[in-house]
């Protein structure tokens, strides 16, 4: 269980694409290991539950699950464990993601559930203001993205720079702790660059690289102006 | 990835138990693969998601899904895709357990893509008239759980035997194709052998074997008087 | 309390359009009043919860709740109990309106306690097979909608007739006392007409009438082919 | 349209009991008006959205949903549309309550559609964490309710006292305009008077009042150690 210890990062989510799942999401999470060595930046991936297992006893780099549910072990069939998915291997997880958002008590248990767990927590939020309210139950990381830029190809970090900056803002003020990433749109190293520049520590991203033709290419492209 | 071909049939759901998550769960599973062939009863077991791979890939018995999201591929973060976990190695899923139920449409879109995706269907229903409704939409089985009995140590084969029967009567008017299971309370061979007597074709339980003190012996038990 | 007592009927949704809230909620129940008083058709309709008491004491045709919730009376703050709207004059309701799905376990709960206040139940579905399932729990009716066409202005009982002709025959073989009625892309005398010559026994519709430039005149228009 | 304007306050919820909907609902927000007007104290009632329009045409105190949808106008069967609520006659609204929780992301858009209706909002919460998160959003009201101890009987001015002090503090850090109430457990004057020494600027509470043997009693006895 390999955990995310510097930034800037980038965390590749799989989603459910059919390129990032099983046999193909073990290629990808082996690309990305691959660039991580090659480039020395922080690389983690976010696959599917069923994958994190066989991802995370192959490549040397974090892997984060995409969603905790908040229960404790017991009956709750179908559920998201964290027990589970940490001892398959995750060091961290994603949660709220915009495409599976929770209650913000289930936010508070689950990121209470992964500090207790020692794993990494990375709030997804929509914008400024439930960026800082995300703040306060201090994750170790808020990726703000702004939902209409998710897969748009139009990278937040210039389409809507103030949102990055007045999370980055307000979210200093209730806990310099808490890092802030970002998401939505990005795919290349303007991208990145840019979104660094203000004042994030690393990016969430997904159909940039996983639908690229060459994600390989795309992931060295995405770190090379850091 | 192993197919339920016969009845009568145990359904060994996991849950998110500690007892029977990641190390355990793949304990769990081999000692349900031991007394499948030392007995020659069809025994198949629902790990929790993150397990299913790991499971799959060292025992001969079926392997089902808890649950499965109805989603397409694509941007579904957190959700269970059918393709990942029957790429995983499941060969069914339990839908719409009473801790996971979902809604009507779901179920019939989740029943179809198990269909397509040649996995066996579970629905998981709480009464008579629920188990009629499961029923047309085709699913291969409609396992009748009463909620209130779940978990309680009372079998639902003694103690509303007719709920059991009145799911099996008209289930099989409906569509004589879609078999019976009935759990809730199941742990010992006798009230095994009841549901049968009753017209199920096998049975869904959990916590009365993986909280068993000898969880080989329990199951031992259960499939005695067939 | 005015009950739904014969058929065709027409079912006019209001949803949460502003065209159908409050004031302007009144003045479209009692323009439906009078297409009901003009023509002899059994008008229903289905205002927002708030909109309920107000207009069911100023109309005399039949009211219906948009949703009924599957709790009973106690904690259960923000939900709407069956109670409180029956004692509003709703004398039905919606159930699992596309906009509104509910799980199965709930449909079957509030259908049943739809039947014991004396109230009719109205299930919407989707497509042949979860009209099949809506039908084995006895409502009323089952309102068939494929979503796709729902605010399309294109009728279902153009674009799909083998799905409103399919319902019908599914249903009347599961249980011949649950009637169907049709929507979406519902608005003129032609639509309903097609509809009923399809076996529909009514129409639910929404932005066709509510929408229109002289609801009175869609309304009349509607009608006027039966 | 009576706004609330001053604090202390106290907000009666009605929630679905019998003993609060429909005419035993507007018989009991005539008692809290009586208890008003008799005392001077400011008092609030949050009925089932079917009482809305019939309560607050009869009294002159504030009438409060307990529940707003996340939803414009337009297409959303069975939703509780804020333009809905307010023209039937309220001016405020719960939003969150521990049996009603939303999403974070929705908590966001209730606020700011009830600060633009010009109504005010009281965010429910479980603990100091959620409460500070709840605070960034600037709702007017933050109601801090342990959910352990809602309907107990035991109130948390008592059991949790350091929960309510904390409440207080962290939001006052946060957004010193923003007021907190608390709840869970009140029924007595020394429940809202040991509140209020702790910081909270008002009570929210519902079966202490409206299971009293005399509701009227019971609201001028927690009305009268201010």
């Amino acid at each position: 269980m390999k955990q995310i210890t510097r930034t800037p990062i980038v965390i590749l989510n799989f989603k459910t694409y059919l390129e990032s799942t099983g046999e193909k999401a073990l290629k990808l999470a082996k690309i990305s290991e691959e660039v991580a060595n090659e480039t020395g930046m922080n690389i983690a991936v976010a696959p599917q539950h069923a994958d994190v297992w066989r991802i995370a006893g192959e490549v040397n780099i974090p892997v984060l699950a995409q969603h905790i549910d908040p229960v404790d072990a017991g009956g709750h069939t179908g559920s998201v464990l964290i027990e589970s998915v940490k001892e398959a291997g995750a060091s961290g997880a994603l949660i709220n993601h915009s495409e599976q958002r929770i209650k913000l008590a289930d936010i508070d248990v689950v990121v209470k559930k992964a500090k207790n767990a020692g794993m990494m927590s990375v709030v997804c939020t929509n914008n400024v203001e439930t960026s800082a309210a995300a703040a306060t139950l201090k994750p170790d990381f808020v990726a703000i993205e702004p939902p209409e830029l998710i897969g748009s190809g139009i990278p937040v970090s210039k389409a809507e720079p103030e949102v990055v900056e007045g999370t980055v803002d307000v979210i200093h003020k209730i806990d310099p702790d808490v890092k802030v990433l970002c998401g939505a749109g990005i795919s290349t190293g303007e991208d990145m660059k840019a979104a660094l520049g203000l004042g994030a520590e690393g990016v969430l991203l997904a159909s940039g690289i996983i639908l690229a033709d060459d994600p390989k290419k795309a992931l060295l492209d995405l770190v090379s102006k850091i």
